[in-house]
């Protein structure tokens, strides 16, 4: 029970009366402050500057086999690209595609070409079921959700723990429905609960035996390398997946979108070498290559792991201080009065709080009322739809500081407004 | 009839003789020459190599309207990108959707968004029917054969004249079949006839009167700019379409990857307001944004169309000798022998040399076994059949000059001997 669940009558109206004032007056400031999405500061993006210096007119254009990165060719990428995201990857040079500036937009095309041909040991195309299905650890990521909506694929809801989504649940439903497809996750640092995924979630998702022959785990290990405050080990699904006898179960996505620019940054494709293999030759139907020049550039300013990982300590030093903002707001004036509750993010992008149920809608509502953006109430979940109304992503990373002091500010007294709201609707 | 068919017999074997031992001479030089893809030559991305320098660590990253260029957003493109290449493509500001690198990738992805949802009007989506059919111009693109046999929807084949493709043809055809839902097609400097559609083809493309309401038509317009020996007006389709009451009808594509680097480059995609917001809508489930570096890169190297044109100038420098050389060998040694034909293009990549009938598979083949590589026999047709046996696409840019010398004098003896060689067969 929370504080004011607890309060007299009496005081609860005070409490409204005050905190609908200060809910005024942050209205009159008219805010425009945005914690909606997991885009990097300015700041952050200026530790990147100097890859636009690496390759100019008088560079070697040249890749390490001799191929001409200014002209057509190379499919899979270059050689030297492959070389240092396969380590980044954790896997091994032909279990591994370089490709363009998105690893959403793979996804997407993964997906697709499921639909429309299948994958390797597809008895037949996705889409000539009449319904297919895939799994959705919740919360998650919106867009996998959207995209999978878009598709026609039904969604199913699984909940995640600390240690990840409930493998019990996950086990059963693959074990007992063919149409169960595949399955989203995002492994280290999730979006948005900030949790990694333990070594028994891995090694118990490695071991499924799906009903499906060609169920595809969508692995989107998009913060690989994103640590705030310590890094946690992400045991190697393609290694598990292989002892497990299921080396083809697996599609690892990982991009530098949050390392160097997103929208200009190298995204990439790993699974096993069959995998890659069958992908390359769809691959080759609908493309001629990837943008091997923004690849040279890349390795070049990202050098080698050690490089990539100072590199991202640098971007943690500026996005720790923002964490520690939203944690601080929330530890001091919501936590106190048992309102809601949030899980401390090791790394990533995303703080995730819930409210007390049946409140974020409402929450987010209010916010925008007062200028501060954050992301829609439901986005968390397939079709939109938090059955428990509860849970608020918290992007951090974007505003500067002090406007981010300002949302937290704001996103606090809204939060204790529309509880003390509801708990006087009620009587 | 060709000399070689006036011939008497024992002359016939004279000659017979001569030309293999000239074909043994060529093999046992061991070349290693390639004319097969219309790839440009180091020295033509030469031309390019400032583009490198026009964004640096010190350079404004901002678009026109401030968005930072580094970071996510701008589904569409950035401002001054949508305003070069609209002009370029002769649309308007919300006509155009500026891409990653490559066009090929975004008439993939349209066909495939159009199997999987639909275009914008259409019943249901097209994979929803038994069959779906395309209309092919032949000669015509391997790759966009490629991507159509890919997804499985039936080719027609229609024949193209120096006017572009046969209307009479294509307007019945499309009058009469619902299931006909678009046509491919290479208006200007087309790949590989490098003839131009000429304004009656146009305003008969745009007045079609499909059975298919959804009907599209697939306009890459690859080689807009691309002049060899002399520009050639091409009537805006768009317009005629607008004028005919058929906005909707006409997808085009375009892409600097001929004009800066290929791989490397930025692609476009145009068409009328209602489609470019339809397509919007699509593209924001599969992708945030496309590399707007990149975009703001090629702004500044490029300037404004007449810059562009100037650039193109020096390309057309660059290429036009190397199309001299094909046209000077076809000329010298096998049109007077009246050996084949072909067709002298304006610009583009590509210049189709028509064998005697029954004849390329067999020329590309003892080319390649003499070191030479041409593209291969049926590429220019649907699935890869030629039912004449007669189209060769010669692509002269890439090979350094003395090496395109060698490769052409090989090929017109390999021609000779495989014609004089048939002739004897059949004694």
């Amino acid at each position: 029970m929370n504080t004011y669940e607890k309060m007299p009558l009496e005081q609860l109206r005070d409490e409204y009366t005050k905190l609908k004032n200060e809910y005024e007056a942050i209205k009159s400031k008219k805010l425009s402050l945005n914690m909606s999405r997991g885009k990097p500061s300015s700041e952050q993006l200026d530790l990147s500057m100097p890859i636009l210096d690496v390759l100019d007119s008088k560079s070697n254009y040249k890749a390490e086999n001799g191929a001409d990165c200014r002209n057509y060719g190379e499919l899979t990428g270059i050689v030297e690209a492959k070389k240092l995201f396969s380590e980044y990857m954790g896997v091994g040079l032909d279990e591994i595609i370089v490709l363009g500036n998105a690893s959403l937009n793979f996804m997407y095309d993964c997906l697709v070409r499921a639909m429309l041909l299948g994958v390797l040991g597809s008895e037949k195309p996705w889409s000539k079921y009449p319904k297919i299905k895939f799994i959705c650890p919740v919360p998650g990521y919106d867009r996998h959700f959207s995209i999978t909506e878009f598709l026609g694929v039904e969604m199913i809801n699984v909940p995640t723990y600390e240690t990840g989504p409930d493998m019990d649940m996950i086990e059963k439903l693959v074990a007992e429905d063919e149409t169960i497809k595949g399955m989203w996750c995002v492994p280290k640092f999730s979006n948005p609960l900030g949790i990694t995924f333990s070594d028994e979630t891995i090694k118990r998702m490695a071991n499924l035996k799906p009903k499906a022959t060609d169920f595809r785990i969508f692995y989107d290990n998009a913060y690989a390398s994103h640590i705030i405050y310590k890094d946690v080990e992400l045991l190697n699904i393609l290694d598990e997946c292989k002892k497990a006898g299921n080396p083809n179960m697996v599609y690892m996505f990982g991009s530098t979108s949050k390392i160097t620019f997103p929208g200009a940054g190298v995204a990439f494709f790993a699974a096993s070498k069959e995998n890659i293999a069958f992908t390359e030759k769809q691959l080759s139907m609908q493309t001629i290559g990837h943008d091997k020049i923004n690849m040279l550039r890349h390795v070049r300013f990202l050098k080698d792991m050690d490089t990539l990982k100072e590199h991202m300590q640098k971007h943690a030093e500026i996005v720790r201080p923002r964490f520690d903002m939203v944690i601080k707001y929330l530890e001091e004036e919501l936590c106190p009065l048992g309102l809601g509750s949030y899980v401390k993010p090791d790394g990533g992008y995303f703080l995730t709080y819930l409210t007390p149920p049946g409140h974020a809608k409402k929450i987010i509502a209010l916010c925008k009322e007062a200028g501060v953006v954050m992301t829609d109430a439901g986005a968390t979940h397939p079709y939109g739809k938090d059955p428990d109304d509860c849970y608020i992503r918290i992007a951090p990373t974007f505003p500067a500081i002090e406007e981010l002091e300002n949302a937290m500010k704001a996103f606090c007294v809204v939060t204790k407004f529309a509880v003390v709201e509801s708990l006087l609707n009620k009587q």
